[in-house]
């Protein structure tokens, strides 16, 4: 494939790469190129730089050069604590978004900018957790429900709540295995220690470990975030909406949203609608301000607003080379330090809004969630009044942007499977013709395709040609993050998407009405995704690692998504990985991750770059599922017919 | 320096070293050389593998080579979110060992193996925290108190209780910078998130994210770690004792207990003197059963027991070359993983007991504190029972010990200085006397010599040369960690090191009835120098770094030496650091640790790898910071005076 290919799937991008090449500004590609051959010793995970007698380097080769480091750590013990870090600091970014979740909840009011507007969900999870609802105002309940999953964080004594929500036989092996997590940032201080100079030099000690801390992102950080924000935000529902950069106006005022924490975006979409904000665009010249949503905060705004998505991260520079963008407002996460410059060769502003990312060379104008529309109406105002600055001849905006639906909750889901439900004889409100598809085969079975971009692969080709192989092939695929963008690009989300799928998952979608591949939301949505592959194992009376199901990260780049993979394969779903992780220093540790963790948890990890063969491993691995689930739901049915007989 | 005299000032070492070749054992220094030439980016700081973008190299040099990750991360951003997640690490290593120790507190019996030994102390602590005393059983209040510090790690609101005790002045520092630590755990997990990609690419809002880290470190974990410690197992009171490699003994069953936590050390303490185990010993022909400590387990035990100390970090392979030792019992940190193969050349048994740091090839006994006496009676059994199993061939114990007095808690040292206080003008129980005698010049400062070795030093040197230069300038020493047991095995924690002192020192050290060199306990203890220091800042009425005191780390080499370096010059007072941190990749972010910092905490870090000119850079700012506070005090004085004239 040429450098040129290698680019993007898109025309537009090579187009605006141009631009950034005519106008002298460096962007992504240009510091690929200048960073050379990466270090092989960081690509492999044998770098050690644990403590100060190093940086220590051991050969990846056993008994070829240095074996250990000075303190005597190996190449498996270095790979397995660089992994668990990587870990740990992906727990501490969901994590973290949930907390702050927490925290805006803790302080909605029925007159304040944020309110519950879930109340049904807000219920159902004070009943969970035991907090008392009888005769109390919603607004109590919220706040108490809020400080139960702030102590989630810190509390000092037994284990989380949510991995209760998963199958019983999952529970149990997260017990048997000693990785059922307790406080959330406990778990990220102790991968921090155990990693630390002189703690664990064991590669499955170590994984074991950073498993636990997984979890605790799973189905403790990441599910609170998914949780606590439908409650607060609302629970998605579906949506049209567009996708790509030609969803930017000429004659608006265009301000990219682009980050994480909903928080902020739901203010930002609250200003922007502000009145007296409105008028200050009609007094500036511009006919209206447009948002437009990058990476997941964008996720988030679109499937409750129908915000249109400008596009995923490999696009955060692309976006500013239009020459139309007003502002780029960012909280927390996946956002390039390289926005400074790239801004600066136009006139947009770059705004940071959190304490916990400021970057050199933005405009720092911070959020604070007490006066939340202000603080956000202070912010749109500075991109309003930018309008008139722009610079004419830097204009170009690509004309291209594709349909799509966004906005699939658990609950949606449900409702659309709801369709299909013969009502005389099963119950409404369940997942049942979902698995019942899945049972019959005519879904051979589901994948959640997540994560990011990686300029180690073509940008979304590979993400692109896995879904459409896998619905070609009656897989029936979920999306998030930057990957669902992806598919909103290259036209998935919709339902003229249906033709491209095959028999089976073509009747499915067009008697439930959806589209072959399903838009769930952000990152820490994927926990909606377990919600859903617990649910139909549960009704199958199986665990996950039963279910023909996979994950698939194709051009994962963040640490989040080192955390996100071992939370579902530690939760019984294999994962395919497009990018492979730096763990091959270390056959032992490879070894583990690739094949050993399969007898722990029933699943294990998958790696190729070649997306093709990446597909073809996950059909083989479906299908290897399939036969070994009917067989023991045959069996099963045989016992109890024999049960049967002998009563 | 010859290759040779690199290795250690001690010739003891050097005959084990030729030991371990002639025997073919490896040893750091071995793979120190294997290492060849460490890798220049890692040195510096500038590599980055925060994301799967990368690994990314970025020059250290301003315009030449690639100036930016993939992501836009400079030199600075690069440096100092590494730098922050040392600080993290850190952070958590101490306070995971102050959780323990609360976890241990909280199951604290009349009648179990965990008492309270110091009930004062925790009436104390008790009523600074606000918990009830009045009238209830001290086991009920222990265990209150112990929860309210265990919700230190995690409340979800508020900041932490420790904090309050640094002088008023210092703490309105802390509010202005907005450092004032929350939860600890989350102070970590704060870290790891803006430490990821796209989130902080600021380096000062970095530095201020680590210092706030690092505070509860300082003033939470690790103070924590201190307060309890000392309640639970007592506190500490000056005793003698001996250190180095000499105190082993060729007839009995020698267990070098190696660690952090006192938790297990404690009950190895109790399991040893108990009859059943001193009996067996006597069945398998030993004289007896001699415990040797290491690291800051070593300094735990002589510090409340007066077990011998076998030696400092460096030395945990070489005291299994003495092929003497039976068991090396470990709990968490600064633990070779290269113990697994050094001591399968010997018969000696490594036997690791935290889940926290398993090692592949140890022997892996859990120590469980419910049944802590149990536990540890079944690990001190291995090592007796593996008596008769040395190789008499290989028995080589170095002659080399030295007499030492150890454990001057904060309570020991006012106790000592009570004796030279005249009670009819002063109250006892303060540290006036030293805050006259600093006044006064007497003493020209207090230097705190803390942490571990590196291999980029020659062992032991630096901590050396440093003390003696400074007492011989009159500048007191205390000291913990591995720099402590260096002192001891100098001979330094004697009383007969006085004649090595100047004439002001020596007339203190002989009035008060101390050496001039005073041990104060593990690395945790570094807070109670925080205590000693903020108490004559408030004696005086001035602020920490108001007084001619300065932190040393001469050989440090663990990132809590970093997370330590960090929170002491946020305290206020100035760090010395005799190896150089991975930070010179960023021109700015060493700028602002080596003095920008000063204008915002009144300290910062001095670097300098020769201890001589690192020690005149020392006694140059002491001499600095008198004549400033002479002159702060002599201004206030004129305007008290000035204000009883207008009076």
């Amino acid at each position: 494939m040429s450098e040129e290919k290698m680019i993007s799937l898109d025309s537009i991008d090579d187009q605006l790469i141009k631009k950034a090449e005519a106008e002298g500004v460096e962007t992504m590609w240009d510091r690929k190129k200048a960073m050379k051959t990466p270090c092989g010793f960081g690509e492999q995970g044998v770098c050690c730089r644990i403590c100060a007698m190093g940086p220590c380097r051991v050969s990846p080769v056993e008994g070829k050069g240095a074996q250990r480091g000075i303190c005597g750590a190996t190449a498996d013990t270095i790979v397995a604590r660089n992994f668990a870090r990587m870990v740990a600091a992906g727990t501490s970014a969901h994590s973290d978004h949930a907390r702050d979740i927490a925290h805006v909840m803790h302080m909605a009011s029925r007159d304040g900018a944020y309110n519950i507007k879930d109340e049904k969900k807000l219920l159902a999870l004070a009943e969970e957790w035991e907090v008392k609802t009888e005769g109390r105002d919603i607004y109590d309940i919220a706040h108490e429900v809020a400080e139960v999953a702030l102590n989630e964080f810190g509390k000092p004594f037994g284990t989380l709540r949510f991995p209760k929500r998963a199958p019983a036989p999952r529970q149990k092996i997260w017990e048997e295995l000693d990785i059922v997590p307790r406080a959330i940032d406990r778990e990220i201080a102790t991968v921090m220690h155990s990693t630390s100079i002189g703690c664990t030099a064991d590669a499955e000690s170590m994984l074991r470990i950073a498993m636990r801390t997984s979890l605790s992102n799973g189905w403790g950080g990441s599910m609170m975030g998914t949780e606590l924000s439908d409650i607060v935000f609302g629970t998605p529902t579906p949506r049209m909406t567009e996708a790509n950069l030609g969803v930017l106006e000429e004659n608006q005022v265009n301000i990219l949203l682009h980050g994480h924490d909903p928080s902020l975006s739901e203010a930002v979409v609250l200003a922007a609608n502000d009145p007296e904000i409105i008028k200050l665009a009609e007094e500036v010249g511009a006919e209206g301000i447009n948002l437009a949503g990058m990476c997941c905060t964008g996720n988030e705004v679109t499937m409750r607003h129908g915000v249109k998505i400008a596009g995923t991260f490999y696009q955060q520079e692309l976006a500013v080379l239009t020459g139309v963008i007003e502002a780029v407002i960012v909280d927390v996460q996946c956002i390039f330090p390289s926005l400074t410059p790239v801004t600066s060769c136009y006139h947009t502003k770059f705004i940071t809004t959190s304490p916990k990312a400021k970057v050199e060379g933005a405009t720092h104008i911070e959020f604070h969630e007490v006066t939340a529309l202000e603080s956000a109406k202070a912010i749109v105002r500075e991109a309003v009044l930018n309008y008139g600055n722009r610079k004419k001849e830097k204009i170009f905006i690509p004309e291209s942007k594709t349909q799509a639906i966004t906005g699939y909750s658990v609950e949606a889901v449900v409702k659309q499977l709801d369709r299909v439900v013969n009502s005389h004889i099963d119950p409404q409100g369940t997942v049942k013709p979902l698995a019942d598809v899945l049972k019959a085969g005519v879904l051979r079975g589901a994948a959640g395709i997540v994560g990011c971009n990686n300029p180690k692969t073509r940008h979304e080709y590979s993400h692109i040609e896995i879904m459409k192989k896998l619905i070609a092939n009656d897989v029936i695929v979920v999306t998030t993050g930057c990957a669902a963008q992806a598919a909103a690009k290259a036209g998935l989300l919709s339902k003229d998407a249906v033709k491209l799928a095959g028999k089976g998952l073509q009747a499915v979608c067009e008697l439930v009405d959806i589209p072959p591949v399903i838009h769930l939301g952000s990152c820490v949505d994927n926990t909606r995704i377990l919600k859903i592959v617990s649910a139909v194992a549960d009704l199958m009376g199986v665990d996950n690692c039963d279910l023909p199901v996979v994950g698939v990260a194709p051009e994962w780049m963040s640490e989040k998504a080192v955390g996100i993979g071992l939370y579902v394969v530690s939760s019984g779903i294999d994962v395919f990985l497009g990018v492979t992780p730096p763990v091959t220093g270390s056959k032992h540790f490879t070894d583990i991750l690739t094949n050993k963790i399969e007898d722990m948890t029933g699943a294990k990890f998958f790696v190729n770059t070649n997306p093709h063969e990446l597909t073809d491993m996950m059909l083989a691995r479906i299908e290897e599922k399939r036969t070994k689930l009917e067989q023991k739901l045959a069996a099963r049915a045989e016992e109890k017919e024999c049960a049967v007989e002998n009563a």
